[in-house]
């Protein structure tokens, strides 16, 4: 693929378990897990990071989380994605990362794409990466340092914390 | 079996991990997971879908859910499964989807069962499928897809996903 | 061992995982897993069943769970249980079944003890029986047939429900 | 190392599996696991205990459960630890434990350290010993015991309890 430009992150079952925790209300509680937000500022130098997440009913949820974490998020359902990068990216320039059972149609037209270990059977199988861990457990902290050392040639985690100047940015 | 004209789907350790969440009042959360409302959707040209439950104090939890997903669901004890289904389809055109101590004794009645990885040992010997993925851990999507291959003679996510029109039914 | 008279059993990682779920104000949410509450009413013509909780601060909660399940339930420390038991059975009549770190304490002293796959190496070296299953998954379940067949001779699912008029019990 | 003083923990990923249950209104769940409170009690009478965390959002939510457990805790990014560590002990009379991406900062400098086996990959290569357990799962219980083996020579459970008068402490 060319240099790669882009970071586009689903949310849920990526930086979660895909997990909808409801009461008699709805919706109300995801889970998210440890390292990503770090792990992502560790990459923020090298290329531009977002989220999309087509879960309309828990938007509000995702939208706080990802608001403390400091990176854009967009409303687009999976089925709008390929049409939504294009308008802004090419989508040979765009690494995707997702994990649900309509990724892979936006995972067969970008430049590179990432599953999770306990994603979808075929969106693992239209990803040219499949992390070891899973979605909320460190699976987008895997991501990162994957990138990192594929596409920027940064193997050394000290050397990568210590070239980053993220301390006060990962508070 | 005969042609499959209906999937009756259990709720609590099907569509979740059939965990309740307890604060001093009750029952007050349950945990629904990832892709499992999209792949009913695909599935949903092809035969009838409807969901029961025999959890009383989380009944309302679960109506939400299964409302949210707009499907029907029925309270029904495992009990009295077999005379409920009796009462609305015929027996062996019928598949269930179940994953407790009691749900044997509807899969020994129904034309199909299916059970999830982590059900009761007695449910996954009385079912004709064991999923790979667990309850609340795409176990539903994975039945939904091994249903379409299996009675439907179709395999391919991508032919699923474009004859299947589901765009706005599943955002 | 006699013939067993009582199967006592803690609470937190036994019917629960063992996690305590905090907020600001404290610990606000336990979750309970499947099948538990079904099997000890399988197993409530046989003996006795009753638990027993060192939890203080989220006694209300599992007092609450407990008392859905229609089961006894008494505040007793895990170093005062040997001494709780014997004032209200024979220990070589007591089936314990624990999890925890001191647990050791109660099952060197009972006639026969449980613990589950995920409990403390050492409840899990001082007990007669470790269950495949998870507390909070299905463990006190399995717990449930081991002893229906060591203790009772009943082996065959079908005959154990047919023959334990519980379906209004179960509901 | 010279013989250890302290125990100087983080908290979320050890204490907890890392998860951060959110709402619209931002963090407002985190869950502890079982035993690690008690083995800390176990092992109080041979070294000092503190925790440290860097989670400012959650930092309420954390010190309600530290002070429930009657530790010390106090708020230090995983970047100004050493420094930390530094001005109140002497680095190589210190056994660290944590989890993260950034922890191997901390885990080069301390006497001895010690992470899970969920852990980042880059924390588990810097640290000496890595948990069977996960955080939250057992893993600092797991960790107590082996400090008490490996620095104290205490090896038999039912010797560490009956020696440590911790009946009250552990209520």
């Amino acid at each position: 693929m060319k240099k790669p430009k882009v970071f586009v992150l689903d949310v849920d079952g990526v930086l979660t378990d895909g997990g909808f925790y409801y009461n008699e209300n709805g919706k109300v509680l995801k889970k998210f897990g440890p390292d990503d937000n770090d792990a992502l500022k560790l990459l923020s130098p090298y290329l531009e990071i977002c989220f999309v997440s087509g879960d309309k009913r828990g938007f509000k949820i995702t939208e706080k989380r990802i608001n403390d974490m400091h990176f854009p998020i967009h409303y687009v359902s999976t089925f709008k994605r390929v049409e939504w990068i294009e308008e802004h990216y090419n989508l040979d320039e765009v690494i995707y990362m997702g994990d649900g059972i309509f990724d892979c149609l936006v995972m067969d037209k970008v430049g590179y794409s990432i599953s999770t270990s306990d994603s979808d059977i075929n969106a693992q199988k239209a990803s040219n990466y499949v992390t070891k861990r899973k979605g909320g457990n460190r699976a987008v902290s895997e991501a990162c340092l994957h990138i990192l050392d594929k596409f920027f040639d940064k193997t050394n985690i000290n050397d990568i914390i210590n070239s980053s100047l993220i301390e006060e940015k990962c508070l």
